[in-house]
């Protein structure tokens, strides 16, 4: 699966417009752009004025080509029912449920006070007097703000080197291995550190990564955008979404004699789709792989709290490189919209940089100056998150109370979404191993498939997830938008909303598919 | 001013690359690959890793060719002696006068109460039932939390619709013209949203920007991260960094000439580093001259705000775009870092497109979608600057004491420095009219800048600058991070400082610069 095409049109069209160039006559032969050799010297007698940025030839082709299916078609769709709903049109649904993105708090979850608590504390200081807080919150918001000054204030660019040493000092502790505050980089979410990662390993359109299919659209987004190839791997379905070397060597062997450079591999751990979690094992024969390849290798472990087994529990990539004495590259990525506190609007997040050149070091950092610095409001929450309450200050026993509540009501809600969909005819579904998605394979009917090209679908799988919303309001993401096997088809959803919630999904699922099954059959 | 080498560079060397692309021998042909055509079927007998991220070959060239002197070598330097001064160690100076960043609440700035009240509310919620706000805060951020439920919660991804209206109505009240809340793209302050413009504008290397000189050097580096042109125009330091159209004509012609795609300009307004404010007259000019040569405007107004003088008052040119009827494509930039809030921290911003083609619309809608949403903290502070509290709610009169205060502040500020900076031998200092900044002219005497090209600096304001941070502590920018004509030399500064320490900074610079002339006389 390789979408090469929009690189090489951009490549090949760069190529022969910098050949048709003539520094006399140059405007004449770029399409939709009139000679204005002479309105340049009279603005007065000017003819009308062509739109810039349009389709044609005005817009970024590569932007253009970029496909993102967690907002796309079926979410804009989604959105218009609801408005229909709140004018008090009546649809066959009181409400639209939202599966469709890994966003807690739009569906009910709860922020955890101890969070929010030291949030207010430092956006507005004069709180600290007061007695609403705990002493523990006090302590570090004042300890913060004598760090940063004020929320208010720029940090460096790379974040507030109070927050990066607690959060080299927190790896360190989950890892064993020391961490340098240095290599930390905060940033707005995990996408924006991911994104510049990328803009950094990508220099050409022969370069290319690997990323797992399904993968999280994020990642082929961002290729295409800066006209880098995709080389995707597929994970083993039939054996609960495993990693297989073979099939990694496979897509890199096929990538390399197409004349990709192949640079870095992207491993999301647990799965996004597919909510399975990697055996140290597993995840030592892939560092073994980079090694081996001369690979990058992106670890994206921003489910690293959301883990609902026990026999695998989440161990990092930078563990397992220290572990190994390897050499290999790793940028890991955290986040705070995830776990349990689910804080996906404040936008926190962070990259560890391990084994990397102190080149590419300067580099990212420069790469944030642009921006100035990540929001600090998310920088203090991803202090929060990975340096939490301890057991012996006094805001501990309302955080453990609450984030016990919403991790175990997240393996029970995992597990009962699970179980309805695979006593569904014709779905199998693996477990959730962590995360917060499940990636159910459906069998769809030929007339269906058929139907779904006569609508001009991209996929089967979109007509599914479409009816589905139209008749229950369930928004769930075609399989599509992720990657799938040819000729199989799916659909990913949260386990997000509340429990009564969860049970109503499971009948609307089932219902409808029944139904579907029959309409097509 | 053509930078255009690292972007030929990248190109051609794109263009011998696919050239040489050969499917059977495709990596041998990389400088510092390995061949691995072996490694990749036997994974344990690999030889060693080679670092993938390195200098030579490994890493984005664009990115490295970037230039971001506000964040620059000077600033580092700072940074350093900053350290040394807190560790004990005995310098010239008691402290580090940061002078070099529009980032008042780094240096003494006290946030505004209303915004920081207001923040606490949405944060954490509970304080909705204390006695600590008053009623206008709580009803909004009641208001706001009912339609995006949580600060937690991504939201649209242009931003959460209850405050895009507000912006819109706003604007509305601002210019007297309809504004259309689809066409408010919320961000994480201006600089993502000037990203995202220039990124769909700039279609390949051969495509443009009219960009000022001096400019704000965010413009210039991001054209060079997308291989783009900078097509420098200069302002016109004798008449007060006016805009001259003749000018703007010179530069596009020239560059046109070089077979450069101009398609957009950007004007700063109030300029920065260059503190004027453009008259009516001269906008409407601009107008016309991007009618004339179909190019889109981009308006960089984040100091709306910040206007001191009172012949000049700010004029949007989304105004004078709808006076002149003109369909100039538009696209004008707003933040909360500015203004007299100055919450750089909280990253909020927006950009407001106009007279745009659908398509863009929806283009510049998916590229926000691929980072999910700007935070929600930021977002909802867009709301709190753009509709402050009215004459009648019971927190405007705190609300009115403070801004007035700090905006007083600053005019005083600008007109002190001023004042300071042109009383020196061979310094001249256009009036701050607006913005944060200083842009004095120094008459830099040759055996300096002799000495300036023995110690390697790229200009001989970086040794004025950087010997001015060594004996004094005052922190500002060369010149040549900004851009200016060849042969002259200037620094950027900022008169953010508390009014006491702006007295220290002029006692400082001009102790320094008798000294400095003396030295190299």
């Amino acid at each position: 699966m390789f979408h090469t095409t929009p690189a090489l049109t951009r490549q090949l069209s760069a190529m022969s417009s910098s050949i048709r160039f003539n520094p006399m006559f140059h405007r004449d032969s770029v399409p939709g752009n009139r000679d204005s050799s002479s309105s340049a010297t009279s603005a007065q007698q000017a003819p009308e004025y062509a739109k810039v940025l349009r389709t044609e030839t005005g817009l970024n082709k590569a932007l253009q080509d970029m496909q993102y299916a967690v907002r796309g078609e079926l979410v804009l769709r989604a959105h218009k029912l609801s408005h229909r709903l709140e004018n008090g049109e009546k649809l066959p649904f009181s409400e639209v449920t939202y599966c469709n993105i890994g966003n807690p708090q739009s569906v009910g979850q709860n922020p955890v006070s101890f969070l929010r608590q030291s949030i207010a504390a430092v956006a507005y200081p004069s709180l600290l007097e007061s007695e609403h807080f705990s002493s523990d919150i006090i302590k570090r918001a004042e300890t913060f703000l004598e760090r940063c000054k004020s929320v208010g204030a720029y940090s460096e660019s790379k974040g507030v080197d109070f927050v990066r040493k607690r959060v080299a000092k927190a790896i360190e502790e989950r890892d064993g291995y020391a961490s340098d505050p240095d290599l930390i980089f905060l940033s707005n979410g995990a996408s924006d550190a991911v994104k510049s990662i990328l803009q950094i390993t990508i220099r050409h359109s022969e370069d290319g990564v690997l990323i797992p299919i399904p993968q999280y659209p994020l990642y082929s987004a961002t290729l295409t955008a800066l006209s880098g190839r995709q080389v995707g791997y597929y994970l083993d379905e039939e054996h609960g979404w495993a990693l297989s070397i073979d099939e990694l060597k496979k897509s890199l062997n096929e990538a390399r004699k197409q004349g990709t450079q192949v640079r870095a591999i992207v491993v999301i751990n647990p799965g996004n789709p597919t909510g399975q979690v990697l055996s140290e094992e597993n995840m030592k024969d892939i560092i073994s792989f980079c090694e081996a390849e001369n690979l990058v290798l992106m670890a994206d472990e921003v489910y690293q709290n959301n883990v609902y087994v026990e026999n695998k529990p989440f161990v990092s990539f930078k563990k397992v490189v220290c572990d190994m004495q390897s050499s290999v590259e790793l940028a890991s990525f955290h986040s705070i919209s995830k776990g349990v506190i689910g804080e996906c609007g404040l936008r926190g997040g962070y990259v560890e940089l391990y084994n990397t050149e102190h080149e590419m070091n300067e580099l990212l950092n420069k790469v944030c100056s642009i921006s100035l610095c990540s929001n600090l409001i998310g920088q203090y929450a991803v202090d929060l998150m990975m340096t939490p309450p301890k057991e012996d200050e006094e805001s501990f026993a309302l955080y453990k109370k609450e984030t016990d509540g919403i991790y175990n009501d997240l393996r029970i809600k995992a597990q009962k979404l699970c179980e309805g969909l695979n006593s569904l005819e014709g779905v199998t579904c693996n477990d959730s191993e962590g995360a917060m998605y499940l990636f159910p394979q459906i069998r769809i009917p030929r007339k269906a498939i058929e139907e779904a090209k006569n609508r001009g679908y991209t996929c089967a799988d979109v007509l599914y997830c479409m009816e589905l919303l139209e008749e229950t309001g369930i928004c769930v993401v075609p399989g599509s938008g992720f990657g799938q096997r040819e000729g199989t088809y799916h659909f990913r959803t949260t386990f997000l909303p509340t429990r009564e919630k969860i049970d109503h999904v499971v009948e609307g699922i089932r219902t409808f598919h029944d139904r579907f099954l029959r309409r097509y059959s």
